[in-house]
Formats: C-alpha cells, structure tokens, sequence
C-alpha cells in the first residue's frame, strides 16, 4: 500500500493549471492573480507636498527662526489634485495642501504649523528646512516597470489598493475551478427528506462544498447516488463537465462498494485505491476522460482529512499557487498516543501557540465517524507509521487547518 | 488627543450588533451563527456497524481461533441504509456492510478479514470478540440536545458538515452589515477616467472595500466626493441606507478639508477627530443620525490601519463576534527603529514564526502613502507613544494581519 507522500507526487502530477478570466478588481478579493502585474506608471506621477502648509524655496528661508522669521509674498493657493499657475520665484510661497503637486520653482515645504499668515497676503515662516523637506518625489511608491503583485498571489486588501493605485480596474486571475461532487451510498437521504431507520443524511456533499470553496474552487452538487451501477454511471457522466470529480463512499472492499467496480467496468486508469493512512484509507485517485477522480472513503471525517492531503492541493495547484500546503508546525504533544504500525495516522488536535511553543492536545474520540471532534479540532497530530506511541511531551509535527497562508 | 485604546472604548460601546437571517446552509461558509445549534437527533441515530463483516453474538464464538474455528449460518445479508429483517439467533450470523444497523440480537461484530464463507452460507470465523467489538453505540458523534455549533462561530468546513450531519438545510447567521464608502478629494478620479496632472486614482475605495468584505461585511461604493459641500453632503445623505458610513480624506487641518465643516453644519456629533497614533492621526468617528460614521485619513496606509484598528473590530462586534481583535504575539526586532515621542506607530513589518519565536522585519519605506510596504507586510509593529527607539533584538508586540482566527 502507498503512503500518502507516493499518493501525493502520483497525484500533483498529473494535475495541472487551469485558465484565467478577468475581473473587476472589486470581485478580486480572495482571487489569484494569473499573472505578473508591473506598473505602467509612477507613484506618485508627480512630485507632490507631504503635509498641508506652504511651498518655498529652501534658500529664501535658510536662516528662518522664531525670533527672526523669513517674510515670503504667498503669491497662490493651491489645494490636491490642481497645479499651480505660477512659478516660484525668490521671496515668494505658495499655500499647499498635501498631495498637492510642488510648483514649479519651489523645492522645500514648511509646515503650517511653523507659519502664521497674515491678511495681507504675507506668511513670517519660523523655522529654516532643507531643499526636499516634506516633498514626496515621483515614483517613490512605485516606479514605471515595477512589479507590483505577483502571478499566483491571493489577491487580499492592500494588493487590490495597489492594483486601483496604478489605474486597474480589471485583472486577470485563475478560473475558480468546478468541483463536481457525487456522494454515495444506499443509507443517504438528503437534508430535505426523513430518514427511515437505517438512513442518515448526506452530510458529505455539504462538508465537501465548503471545503472546495475554502480552497477557491466552485462546488457542483450531484446529490446521492444509491448503491446501484446505473446511478453512480449516470452521477459521474454528469460530472464529467467539472474540473475535477469527487466521489464519497463506495470506495472500500464491502460487497455494495460499487464505485470500484464501475470505474473498473468504464474502462478508466485508476492509478490507487488505498493509502496507508486513518482516517482514510480506501481512496482512489484517476483520470477519468483527462479529469482528475478522486474516490473518497464515505466516513465524515475519513473524507475531510483525504480531501485535506489530496484534493485541497491539488486545487491550488490548479490554480496556480506555488505554496499548495498547510502550515507545518512542531508542537509538544500534551497527552499519550497509541496505535498499532503500519498505517500513519492524523490525530485531531487542539493546537495553541502558548507565548513561546505549540502545545497540541489531541481530542479524546477519534473514530472516524466523530464529526464533533473535526468540529472542535484545528488541527492534525501526524503519527507516523511505524510508530506505536507518542508520548506526553514529546516533539509532534502538526498541520494547521485553518492557517491563512493562501 | 486621545490614544488608540481611547478612541476603541468610545466607537465599540456605540456599535450593536446587527439581525440575522436563514441561509442555506451552501451558502454559509465563512458566515457568522447567530444562535446556538443543539442536535434534535442522536448521531449516529441507531448503533451500527464500524467495520464491513459478521453480525454474531460474542457468546457464540468465544472460543473462535484459527485453529478452532466457529462455525455460524449466515442468515441474511445487509448493506447500509437497511434494517435486518431478522432477529439473530445462536448460531447465527448476518453479513453486514459498515454503517448498516446492528441487528436485533447482535452484540458484536467480526471484521471479514476474520473469517471465511463458503458457498453454503456457513461462514467460519477466526478470532474470538468481545461483546461490542466494532460496535458504534447510537449518539456516540452527538447526542439529543448537545450543543453543536456556538453563537458566534465562524461556519468553516466542519461545523457545515455537522450542520448536515443533523440534517439542518439552513441556519441563522448575523446579517452582513452594508458599508458605505465615500472617497473624497479633488485630486481623485475613478479608474475608468484618465489622470490629469495633478490627479491620482481613487484606490482607497477598492482597499476599503476589500478590507469590507475580508470583515464579513457588504462594500457599497458610493464613489468620489469632490471637496465641495455639495457633493460631500450628497454622498453622505446617500450612504445613510447603510449600516455603517466610511469616508477617506478630508478631516484634516487643511483648508480644503470639508468633511469636518460639512459635519458639523448637518449638526452631529461627532467624539472624536485625532487619534495620537502613525500613521493615521486624523479620523473622526461619531454617530450620524444613528449611523455609525468613521471620517478615515486620505493617505492610503492611513486609511487601511485606521479601518484595521477601528473598523473592522466593529464590524464583527455587529455581526456577532466575541473575539474582535487580531492575534497580537510577541516578537523578536530584526532592525532598529526611531520615532520622536508621542505619537504610537503602526510599523509595517514582515513577521515569520522560525521554528521556535517570532521574528519581525521593518520595511525600510514607511510614509504612510507608500502602499507597496503594505502590499510586502503581513504584520504591524506596535512602537510604543513615548518610546523613541527600538533597539535590534528588542521583543515587540506585532498584530498579525493575515491571522484566521475569526
């Protein structure tokens, strides 16, 4: 049986990117920028005043003080956004709001603060500044040819400011990819139904949707298909049209896990069926007609983790993310832990960063039908393989789900 | 002038929470629950099988081995989603897939690695169980009335799922609080206008409105105000729909600034227009006929820190959120720092976990219109009001801004 490190490489190799759209940067948030942006202009286009005051030149006001203030004739005033008419010459200012341009002639601003006016027109300056004092030179954000945000960032805040400040109003970014998502299984009813004894509610396909939409990609819900060859056929032609199929259940050895055998009988390459982990160890992955299959097992939380390892990167690859995994971290395991080798396990945890380390808390029920501990986790304890026991205190390699690194 | 702390206790003791409404709960992702969800059901709702294999009693095979095989009639055969029709009897076994129930008279199950059927429905089995081996006790995920998603929660992929799992096709969550947005300035045009000399594009919009939505709230653009009362007063009346009501630029000491004179004839009150903070001095906040209203800087880092400080805790109290703040943690100064005394900074800085602490690089560039160190920052260093020097090394406080904690 491969591990999860041989099902990953078979896996993200054979997956590849997707196409862009363009959008509104307004629709932007969240997105991934599909290729370099580099400035076409200068920021700021123009020099222009840091700070609301007046525009002088430096040598005019060079023995400026409290006592023996400069006298200039403020011969304009100019507020953001308008250019002065004149140009500066000895023995003159010019009032000026911050982003205003600095005229021409002019090379320093003095503060406001540092001036006094009067009605006449004339403004006693008290303090000598240097040539370049409270100017913001052109192109000081940003220079012509800058590269700005790069191909394959999460387009967040700042970045759409950026892409608005140099002009924007479109980007290209990824195609959300179309995760077509069929759950299976004879004992499922949907949200909308009464389940009969026997029957529980398809929890799997609304998990799943969420977990594909937290990963940037669209959900398409197939609904259920019961345990028979007609309708698992007819479910995965019709996703088909997605970028990606999910299946959940009906993966395992059990006499009604059909998806195996009717894969097998469309005649597609399925490349593994199981990987030696748990939660989760019946999982197919394949290309079916060229769009990537992944058979998940049908227990909540076996689902979620292998959607977690497989499905998860390989949706940011197809994007066009470079970093497709989760934070790693190292944690001091507070608890035991057993099992028996062979399979590496991941151990819902509570993981804390505690002032100076992560301390890990593995929660106590761990079947992997127990949705409430994947509730109250944010995090996964990896055991590895052939270890037996983990003990209390001892050096734990954790992933992170709800890190926020892409 | 009042400090940070100062100007948070007098916005978020105005700001209420907001109502809620029923989603769908595909459409609940990243939303925030307005009430307590507590199971109505048992999950799972009846004890089942954890394995596929034998439904037995253990009293029948508690001498099993491989040596010494039981020998059990296989009576009937069930898949999950089916009740035994059955009631087994000594001697008896049912062939029973994972997730089906435990049929009346069963107490154990054996794992079909475990055993060997032939064709004449005998099956041996190998291994002796106790009683309730790979039995899943009905309410061992949930329980009637447990508590299973918290008022105030963040719906992730999980608490979806668990949704589900009791069969809940929508919940409650807080209403997305609508944000208007007022650019103001003469210098300013919209992205799909040209700059004349003099002019820059609106970006502080677009950053706002996307640190709107990363907040769980709804950006209304209500576009640029030119510094006119006119215009001011229109694009204030037409932002009073909405549930909160920000504007940049404006509400400083200059001579254009109109936002403050505009305010105060309309006749409202407003707390507050300094902040002793860096950048970002002048804002303003206040309630405008009831609508909270936050006068933001104009210069675009100023306005993106103002909002993080001010706005965006705000928005999450309205929606619900217990735990307002970013994650603050402390870190190690690679780099020195210099400021006069009295005002706090906000430094943008790239902060990394190493292994073992956190360590925080200063961009060199901070003027607080140089977007592209917010761009490359992911964190904001906390340079105390009088302090006038961090030394290298020295453990700072930094408030992470990509965190998920909320």
């Amino acid at each position: 049986m491969i591990n999860v490190e041989e099902a990953q490489e078979i896996i993200f190799d054979k997956i590849k990117t997707i196409g862009d759209s363009e959008v509104g940067i307004q629709d932007a948030l969240g997105r991934i920028l599909s290729e370099d942006v580099f400035s076409e202009r200068a920021i700021p286009p123009w020099a222009n005043s840091a700070m609301d005051g007046y525009a002088v030149k430096a040598e005019d006001i060079k023995d400026a003080s409290k006592e023996n203030p400069a006298e200039l004739k403020v011969i304009e005033r100019i507020q953001a956004g308008v250019k002065a008419k004149s140009i500066l010459k000895n023995g003159e200012a010019i009032r000026i709001m911050t982003g205003a341009p600095i005229p021409q002639g002019a090379d320093a601003i003095v503060l406001q603060e540092e001036t006094e006016e009067d009605d006449s027109g004339i403004v006693k300056i008290f303090l000598s500044v240097k040539s370049g004092e409270s100017v913001r030179i052109a192109g000081e954000d940003v220079e012509v040819g800058d590269l700005v945000v790069s191909k394959g960032a999460k387009l967040n805040a700042p970045a759409i400011g950026m892409l608005a400040n140099i002009g924007m109003a479109t980007c290209k970014v990824s195609r959300r990819p179309k995760v077509a998502i069929l759950a299976t299984g004879e004992e499922l009813v949907d949200l909308t139904e009464t389940p009969e004894e026997g029957q529980i509610f398809n929890s799997n396909s609304y998990a799943l949707a969420a977990q594909v939409e937290e990963a940037g990609g669209e959900a398409v819900l197939l609904g259920i298909a019961k345990d028979n060859t007609q309708d698992l056929i007819e479910g995965i032609k019709k996703g088909m049209s997605a970028d990606i199929l999910i299946t959940s259940g009906g993966v395992s050895v059990g006499d009604f896990d059909l998806v195996k055998d009717t894969l097998e009988d469309l005649g597609n390459e399925i490349d593994f069926w199981r990987v030696r982990m748990k939660p989760g160890k019946p999982m197919a992955f394949g290309l079916l007609g060229g769009i990537p299959f992944f058979g998940l097992p049908g227990n909540p939380v076996s689902t979620m983790v292998s959607f977690e390892l497989f499905v998860r990167p390989s949706l940011l690859k197809m994007q066009g993310i470079k970093d497709i995994f989760r934070t790693k971290v190292n944690a001091t395991l507070k608890g035991e832990l057993f099992k028996s080798p062979e399979r590496r396990h991941y151990i819902r945890a509570v993981t804390n960063f505690n002032g100076n380390h992560w301390e890990s808390r593995p929660l106590e029920v761990q079947g992997s039908n127990i949705l409430h501990s994947m509730v109250r986790s944010n995090s996964l304890v990896i055991f590895p393989e052939y270890e037996t026991k983990l003990e209390d205190g001892k050096t734990v390699e954790v992933i992170l789900l709800n890190d926020s690194t892409t």
